[in-house]
């Protein structure tokens, strides 16, 4: 079966997304793809093993370097970024060099932001790994690392070159991280496709089965989504910040514990629970967001850490506009907005129920 | 007399440079530029002491941080943005913060690159207090830091919202810094105006005085060179390549002494007669740069290095396109052009020159 491509649509910087199974191993050409005659492919330590052999021969005879970063949330800082630079100084890597990131959305951000921030942004590609990255992370361009406090507080938007998804890589990625990527697809059709939601509902048992077929379908409508939503408003002006449904509760549960603890599908899945509770929609639809949640073996409700934890989070989270806490919440599934006019006692139950 | 505004055409991200006398002490009104209600400004312990009290009431009741870096281009690092960015999040600032630069082109470097880097780039003001920022590295959204291996080779474009020159700063400014920022100047002449060439040439002397007319001329007309230029280019993609005349041999003179020995105007100045020597123009027009540099009281000559020191220095510069070195050389004065075909032997001679 050939790939599939979409394009996220930004004038000058337009790139594909090219998902199909195999292109790995049938040796995809990403040599053409490449503006010099070398590239670095940043990997960690997990992913590289598997994929480093399948990826290398894609560069044809260009001189592909790579280096195996740790893995893990933990390790995306800025000390791990100076690590990639020091690399790329260190083989004269040109303005024309190419930065690939070969895993998941960790891999990813760090890259990136290696990329954007090495002689003021050299070329970038993404291969991701994982269903996370492949259906949310590695398409748009955001790209960073985290501060102690919070969560990617340093960054920039820098778009790839190319996203190459191949779902094949999905047979090794463990059990627990690819429900935590069955977030962010669920995410999709929460905000903006209700057909989409519809379709998940009928399709989680296949997808918990990582059915070739149904997995394809779930990957391509999410990136759809998100290049549609991205070519509107690359730098979250305005749309692009539904889609963070779930997440600004998300980010202060992964805040208040820690990062690692819970990964990120999970905290995203139980804060969009919180963000529907708060949204006051018909409880038959808060249901069904709870029932698909579980379905898709996730957590439908958050950690006990509390509230008094959690609202410091929340309000050093990016998504606070100046001081003013700004929330996606819901109308119905799949009809998402934006709105920092919002019920203070429901917000103050919600997180009262999270500490209980 | 009213201030003189300049623009810089580059769509939605255009932005006025305003240059004039008695700005700050007249508290020209910067309140009126904040996204939102705070920000930061970032000087360092040499200017802050100075300017800061005076730089203040510009920001009328907005609410005002400050922060002082130590002085010097050694301090131009990561360790350094990364502090600034914690002030940044121990202030809690949100997405509309703006981050002001308050200082000489080494503050200006790294203030704007926390501003691009802070949740993926907050605004950002430059109040550029040095005759080099003010001519030069103030304008054109260039931000980064110096790494071991390289200057400037960590960074991102990042245009300010305004550039406020205000030119009574240059009255505390130190003789050898004065001098220094003379060296820009001169590039401009030297490469794309042969009329202002001529005119400094005339006003030299009234310039070293710090006749306020002549230097107010002396910094509109570089800045309108230089916003012409970074209109059509942005990204050096071409003509703004234009602007490293010297640079190339400058940045290897800094890289092989290591920073802060000499100055970048010193060895940008001597930079600059290494490249009109090969160049080959006119022996009468090379006289002529080489007597202007000196009527700056800049050097005409590099310091000893040697050869074996320049050559790896300048082959890791960013301006070393794939691993090819790249030069701007001249065809006369006034008239500057990019090439990678340039004279080994002419090179060679020149570099063993630096030996002697």
């Amino acid at each position: 079966m050939d790939p599939h491509t979409l394009t996220v649509e930004l004038g000058d910087r337009s790139y594909p997304i090219v998902i199909g199974r195999g292109l790995l191993g049938g040796h995809y050409d990403l040599a053409s793809r490449l503006a010099g005659n070398d590239c670095l492919i940043v990997t960690n330590v997990t992913v590289g093993p598997l994929y480093l052999d399948s990826v290398r021969p894609c560069f044809g005879d260009r001189q592909v370097h790579s280096i195996a970063l740790e893995d893990g949330e933990s390790f995306k800082t800025v000390a791990t970024v100076e690590k990639i630079l020091d690399e790329l100084v260190a083989q004269g890597a040109g303005r024309d060099t190419t930065v690939v990131a070969l895993g998941g959305g960790v891999v990813g951000d760090i890259a990136g932001f290696a990329a954007a921030c090495y002689m003021r942004g050299v070329d970038f590609i993404q291969v991701p790994t994982t269903l996370l990255a492949q259906v949310d992370s590695s398409v748009g361009g955001k790209t960073g690392v985290n501060h102690p406090g919070g969560k990617n507080l340093i960054g920039a938007f820098h778009q790839p070159r190319i996203v190459l998804i191949d779902t094949d890589t999905l047979t090794t990625l463990p059990e627990r991280e690819f429900r935590a990527g069955l977030a962010e697809v669920i995410k999709y059709g929460a905000i903006v496709d209700a057909a989409f939601f519809d379709w998940l509902e009928a399709s989680m048992p296949a997808l918990r089965g990582r059915d070739a077929g149904a997995l394809a379908h779930a990957i391509r409508r999410s990136c759809e989504l998100k290049a549609d939503v991205v070519a509107e408003d690359e730098r979250e002006a305005g749309k692009r910040a539904l889609l963070n449904f779930g997440h600004t509760f998300g980010h202060a549960i992964e805040n208040s514990m820690g990062y690692g603890d819970w990964l990120h599908g999970e905290a995203v899945a139980a804060g969009m629970l919180m963000a529907a509770a708060m949204s006051g929609i018909e409880p038959g639809q808060y249901d069904r967001l709870r029932a698909l949640i579980e379905a898709a073996g996730l957590p439908a409700a958050p950690p006990p850490v509390g509230a008094d934890k959690l609202l410091p989070a929340m309000q050093l989270d990016k998504k606070a506009k100046g001081k003013r806490l700004r929330f996606v919440l819901l109308r119905a599934l799949g009809d998402a907005y934006v709105t920092a006019d919002y019920d203070e006692a429901a917000l103050a139950q919600i997180l009262e129920g999270a500490g209980a």
